[in-house]
């Protein structure tokens, strides 16, 4: 049943717009804001007036207006808060602090053994945490909470990771609530695609459209959306899940018990699979030199590395995987109808602007609609870490970002929103929750 | 930039909540409606008085409650307002008299020679409009306007159908326009897939579901999207495009210029072109001894029905039909998250029940998150009238409906409203626009 709206709804949504206004602006005036977000010059400066006050925006400046009268720039402050990042790959762990405005300001990257079990990964993720937090001199105080970015599928109600590929044993496991546990800090659970995203909204290539997707290629392959100026997760958050779009109907079995998905065809375990087949062949060629003295020096890094600069075989498999890649994005943008695909994440490597340039000729060349629109396709300038500064983005977006759906029912933007943590330790006395 | 909002926004956005929460129900109390959408009492009181004003809605006897004192049931007047339907496909014109409550009071159903002209057509258009009003005997100040279910690709800020397949010579037709001028009615245009989509919301399977596909089979394959209680239609209104996922890339080539879509294989077209090249091979049975004394005897609508009735030469061509929307069925759900698969259109036919079956069974056991949610696979139960009845429910979705959009800005759903028709004939001299 669709919600109606009330008038404290309104207030809270409508600072969260300006606040919007400001973050994605490079500075920005409250005539500006008034302008782009229809609200009056009075509801403006009256909420500009809160910002102020509370010490998330400050004036900065000035700039010439027309009428002569110069107008006070604001921009968000972006030493007013911080969040913590985590990205949990099977194998990686990556922790960044990023302060109000997306920016990292501290990070740490640590290599995890095969099948890590979930006690020693939270242990290590509340070591990182403690770590990044020393390293940039921010007090617990000054954090609104950690962002955690996992492996998908995730049962968003209890904050509980459900069979993730790649992690056998790792079934069920409460992630959200043990890390808070740890912590004393509220967690903000997401998968590592959205996160990404997100981050991408907060403070990146996102900001200034209403609709992107973004394809995220880590160990595995998955996606975020947003639709008309909100992020869309789906029913039950398992939304842009392109991973598993099936390319090839007679392909590969994927892990998810279909065949032929994206997934299955483009992530660095197929592509060091393909490249493999085809080197146990025989070839010539510095590659095949390579494996021929240990196949282990021929990974997905060296690989993409060896078809950015041209090796035909290399270029082979890549170019097979960015043809994988690109008739999933016109199914995605036959479906979505988006004005933006974002590429990203850590398995992109040297092989990015292939992918890119692929995809881009595919939807140019190939969508249903391409008559009356152009989407641009563009590589996440933080493609590498897009997840774990995705991660921090998490709070900052649950926390400020205007969500239609507060103007809808009381609460925030998830409304399977839990306790908070049993008992903060003694680390982060001060911590606040991100929706406190 | 995202929009605030205001409180005159929030007052019509409230009294199309209201007016949906009693569309959508067989009767409700002000007390169900408080309680389902979140408004107050004395709101919805306030509200239910000016649409029992407007005489939108009646009150229809009472129900008893637990308090023991009896509750007035509240209903929305059918006979309130009506809306024209034209659904416009190739070789067929189909135009129906709906209610407010979105069920056809009349109706014409006209087939049309090979590659029509576009003024011949918006001719028997307006001849059929005027039909189903004296048919009905509905007087045209009653008709809040019509709505013109089309083959996309259309562009949306002119009604402008873009050479639509199977339609040689019609490019850049102004649909829209001409028809308002031949009838002096204002129109709304869409896709015919994303038109059955929006009746089945108005007054079918979707009104009690937050979130649904439609998978509209016609002489193409399209598709329609309710996402969060909003018809999503993309940045260009031509999302949802589920004919053109690529389910075979080895596959035929399709009219979109790319290969092994959905369509291409699915549409009737196809499934012709699949029978009759088996019946050539010279097999036994009763469709081949009808194909051998005339091709022509062997359509679409008798290949659908001898698969129901177990012909295993159509059984085999339904079966891979079959097996090809499972495959897009998948993605769909794999990218969207819905909690509802919708099957219409007049393609369905007798194979209506075979498709669900291996769509449900395919999502069910290959979706990515299938074991967090269950998705339901239903058919319409107006499927073959999908089209041209939810053609009516665009004028009342457009009028009446809870855009959140419109909380946001100025003006109703289409931010892209054009003028008025030009010169009202004398046939409907007191016509209404649908959104005057």
């Amino acid at each position: 049943m669709q919600q109606g709206t009330n008038l404290p709804r309104i207030g809270s949504y409508n600072r969260a717009v300006v606040l919007g206004a400001i973050q994605v602006s490079d500075g920005i005036s409250r005539v500006q804001i008034a302008e782009r977000t229809g609200l009056t010059a009075q509801a403006v400066s009256v909420i500009v007036r809160r910002l102020l006050d509370d010490g998330l925006v400050v004036e900065d400046g000035s700039a010439p207006s027309r009428g002569g009268k110069p107008r006070t720039i604001l921009r968000v402050d972006p030493s007013a808060g911080y969040a913590v990042g985590v990205h949990f790959d099977p194998g990686r762990l990556h922790c960044v602090l990023a302060d109000l405005a997306g920016r990292p300001v501290a990070a740490t990257v640590a290599t995890l053994r095969a099948v890590p079990e979930p006690e020693a990964v939270i242990r290590r993720m509340a070591t990182a945490v403690r770590r990044v937090l020393a390293d940039a001199g921010v007090p617990a105080r000054k954090v609104l909470g950690i962002g955690l970015a996992c492996p998908g599928p995730i049962d968003p109600r209890d904050g509980v990771l459900l069979s993730p590929p790649r992690l056998e044993g790792w079934e069920r496991v409460p992630v959200r609530h043990m890390l808070e546990r740890a912590t004393g800090f509220q967690v903000t659970i997401d998968n590592d695609a959205t996160a990404a995203a997100i981050g991408e909204r907060w403070s990146g290539l996102g900001r200034s459209v209403p609709s992107f997707a973004y394809l995220y290629l880590g160990s595995g392959v998955g996606g975020g959306l947003l639709l008309d100026g909100q992020i869309y997760r789906g029913r039950t958050l398992n939304a842009a899940e392109f991973g598993h779009l099936t390319v090839a109907p007679d392909g590969p079995r994927c892990h998810c018990g279909n065949r032929g998905c994206v997934e299955a065809l483009c992530c660095p375990e197929a592509i060091v699979a393909a490249a493999h087949a085809r080197l146990a062949a025989g070839p010539a060629g510095r590659l095949a030199a390579a494996w021929k003295r240990d196949p282990r020096r021929v990974g997905h890094a060296q690989i993409c590395a060896a078809a950015a600069a041209g090796d035909p075989l290399a270029a082979e498999v890549i170019g097979e995987v960015a043809d994988h890649l690109a008739v999933a994005a016109v199914g995605i943008i036959n479906i979505l109808d988006v004005e933006l695909l974002i590429l990203g994440g850590p398995a992109l490597r040297e092989a990015g602007e292939i992918y890119r340039r692929t995809i881009a000729r595919a939807i140019g060349s190939l969508t249903i609609a391409r008559g009356l629109r152009t989407v641009a396709v563009e590589i996440s300038p933080i493609a590498a870490d897009a997840a774990a500064i995705g991660a921090a983005s998490l709070v900052f977006h649950a926390a400020y970002a205007p969500h239609l759906t507060s103007l809808l029912r009381e609460g925030s933007y998830m409304s399977e929103r839990r306790q908070p943590p049993e008992a903060p330790p003694a680390q982060a006395p001060t911590a606040r929750g991100a929706r406190s």
